[in-house]
């Protein structure tokens, strides 16, 4: 029976996509405002005729924007269609190995679906009650480790002398440091790639830099790493960035002034949804991200509380583990689409 | 060593992709006409503001579109980054078994990379003398069949009712049919979809779609095949398809009348390539493909006929295997580009 040969396997569940009109849509840290101005115009002056030619299949274009952005080398920087597609690879690239990797109970719940996928032995670290990291839980024997800063759906940021603690004392294996959410006020590890032959700090553009729709993320680390990975990507699909992406995302990174006036506006309209949370008498870790982790101390309970702001066209995430099952993961939109979730949390909870 | 554990492989490596001006580039399939009329249009129309938000992970858009042109049910189409993308999901999906499967000698140079990045036993089946293939060597047991139909970079078609036999004679594997070259004159396995549970049907919208740039493929087949590739792909990347290949593949479906008539046109060159190919004393199989794979039965050598056309900024491509190091793949451009490309093997070989 050929069904006998297939790799079975249970998929990750994204958020909901819905095109509903007037939505208000947390539900997936997407960021509330639109991607940088030249973007727009580029948008209306890609060149048409170019679209029958294969792109770069080395993405110069943006592998040279983002290493002049960083200050790396080209040859420290590796472009994937959104981070997805980078972690996949990376997954694939540096977890062949007989020992777990680890990473912890509550992060990214993509990590436990590539390592089932592709064979690769793990072991969950739970997390300490208050959600935070014990750095010992990463000091074991181990495959390599994979540790998302600031963490999701927590929001909660490590510290990065932790993370090079546990960098230094693993090199033995890849470390992945997933910084999807860095530019909403976190620090980055970055500056010590040169220090780190086995770290791999991992970037989205789908949050901070406003690109979502464009599928764009990417890797920095030591050039080791970095051609080992190529070789796996030229390995699966030799072009995997399209011309869109690629003339569109390089723009981005050039607009280095609109990119930090949106974040600040999200990092702004964050501070004031945790003031309003807390007077509402939600409790959350404190977010470095682009959303909140939030749980309501009183006598409604989480499924319901979403499913009345869904009736109000509010979209919020929730998950179903045992130690995540009270709490919302509510992206930031913008003031005014804050101030109406608030409202509506107010007439919910009344 | 962090080394240990990397899984080290030999990539795929794409024809060349330079931008040189005034370049005869036909080293690589791509159409030369531009992409559909409407996808110029709606070029300048994509909705900016649309792009900070994730693209329909299901790919509705593109999904519906093909399903209408095939005639099958929209859970019966897949899409992807480009064929490779999609090839490589199949790999990954339906070859997960411990016997070889099974391909051709000389084929897409892709199959045997991604068996060794995904630790796929395979057995190479050469072809006869004539570039055709031999259909008893895949009525034995194996894993799987791969069969590019028309083969590349052969460009020779086998016969529909063969490829048939070989699919219902192996009810126990998987057999893909990469069809990546079928619309420039080949007949397609389609109207079987529904006959052979087994058969999987993969396309590409970089050749006769015009739109290399844009990394669009997809495969056809049974709705269980189909359900199994996407529990993958959404175990990889829940987001594979940016929003732009979306809106510009469906319109690129919805014009038949463009795709049929640069098909045609495509086609039309071709064949008086091939006329004039053979008054210079090349020979090559009978393509059906927007390529031709000639040998020049001449006392001048396959890499410095290459080589003097290179420096007339004609680009074609050379592969090295043992049996074929004697051709070079000449992919059909335009009329004008042809006759350029003949004037200039007249003025080599002379």
């Amino acid at each position: 029976m050929w069904e006998d040969k297939v790799r079975k396997v249970v998929p990750y569940t994204p958020g909901e996509q819905p095109r509903i009109n007037n939505l208000i849509k947390l539900n997936t840290n997407e960021n509330p405002y639109p991607p940088a101005p030249a973007v727009r115009e580029r948008l209306k002056d890609l060149k048409y005729g170019d679209l029958r030619l294969y792109p770069d299949p080395n993405c110069r274009l943006l592998v040279d924007a983002l290493s002049g952005y960083h200050k790396v080398k080209p040859s420290q920087v590796f472009v994937g269609v959104g981070s997805d597609d980078v972690l996949s690879v990376a997954f694939l690239t540096f977890f062949n190995g007989d020992v777990p990797i680890l990473f912890p109970d509550i992060t990214y719940s993509f990590y436990d679906v590539w390592a089932d996928l592709y064979h690769i032995p793990y072991e969950i670290m739970p997390l300490k009650a208050d959600f935070s990291i014990d750095k010992n839980d990463y000091l074991k024997e181990n495959g390599g480790i994979v540790i998302a800063n600031p963490n999701a759906p927590t929001g909660l940021e490590l510290d990065v002398s932790v993370i090079e603690e546990i960098v230094s004392k693993n090199k033995d294996s890849v470390v992945i440091v997933d910084e999807a959410y860095v530019d909403f006020g976190g620090t980055t590890i970055l500056p010590l790639i040169d220090k780190y032959e086995n770290l791999l700090v991992v970037r989205t553009f789908s949050k901070s830099r406003n690109m979502a729709g464009l599928r764009i993320g990417y890797a920095i680390g030591s050039e080791k790493l970095i051609k080992y990975m190529s070789d796996v990507k030229f390995s699966i699909n030799s072009y995997t960035m399209n011309m869109p992406s690629l003339e569109l995302g390089k723009l981005s990174v050039e607009d280095d002034e609109y990119f930090k006036t949106t974040c600040a506006k999200v990092i702004d309209t964050r501070e004031r949804t945790k003031k309003a949370l807390k007077e509402l008498n939600f409790s959350f870790p404190d977010s470095r991200t682009n959303f909140i982790f939030a749980k309501y101390d009183g006598p409604v309970s989480r499924d319901d509380i979403a499913a009345e702001l869904r009736k109000r066209n509010i979209l919020v995430r929730c998950f179903n583990g045992e130690r995540i099952k009270d709490y919302m993961r509510i992206s930031i939109g913008t003031d005014e689409e804050m101030r109406v979730v608030i409202e509506a949390l107010k007439e919910v909870l009344r």
